[in-house]
């Protein structure tokens, strides 16, 4: 299994940015935290990292559900959503692979859970990267 | 591998989710993000789970030589530690295990990284532990 979903897209960085916020929402995701890691490990040790933020996504009737099958299933909530430049100028965005939750505990309730976050993250993904050759 | 590194406390909540900011603290971790899921599940859907509380805990070296180790890591930072109440009414502290990164990628960096992380993680969440039985 993927650890990841990965599109790149010819947006650059703060477009595709947006652009995730937006799709992510229209897939009815909110977004629950939002980390500039470039900043934040530039601010803390000086590191020069490329563009990367980390946004936390989450889809309030898909949580609770996931909470339902399996109440410990939190440590892997929200589902992050990264978008970030990689070292040769392709911006990227990537999110964790929602049927990672299977691996961590079994049952059609959470299987069924994973398949329809990890749908909806992958039409997300899917339009911005379509964005991109518009 | 366990998904999650797990302690129970006599504190309360708000104790524990004190506590744990504070030990976490004392190893390394800045906390970069903090979710209260239990209200947000309340307010968007009107879910009623007992508290929980999801904080992002990052140690800026061990992210930054995360990233250089592989640098798709990100969708798996911050480390997730959850504060929670179970339906027994235990106060839990939960926190993603950071081995779980060595299934993604391989390589003596990032092993090294991920053992680092859970022995903090594991000696802060302990900690919390502790305090319940002063």
């Amino acid at each position: 299994m993927d650890h990841a979903i990965t599109v790149t897209t010819g947006l650059s960085f703060e477009e595709a940015l947006q652009a995730t916020r937006e799709r992510l929402s229209d897939e009815g995701f909110g977004i629950l935290s939002e980390i500039d890691l470039a900043a934040t490990l530039k601010a803390k040790i000086g590191a020069d990292l490329p563009p990367q933020v980390i946004l936390g996504a989450c889809r309030p009737p898909l949580a609770h559900a996931a909470i339902q099958a399996e109440p410990s299933i939190g440590v892997f909530l929200p589902c992050n959503v990264v978008v970030r430049v990689d070292d040769g100028g392709r911006t990227l965005v990537q999110a964790m692979n929602p049927e990672f939750m299977t691996q961590i505990a079994s049952g059609a309730e959470l299987a069924e859970v994973a398949a329809d976050a990890k749908a909806r993250i992958t039409r997300a993904l899917d339009a911005v990267a379509a964005a991109a050759t518009a």
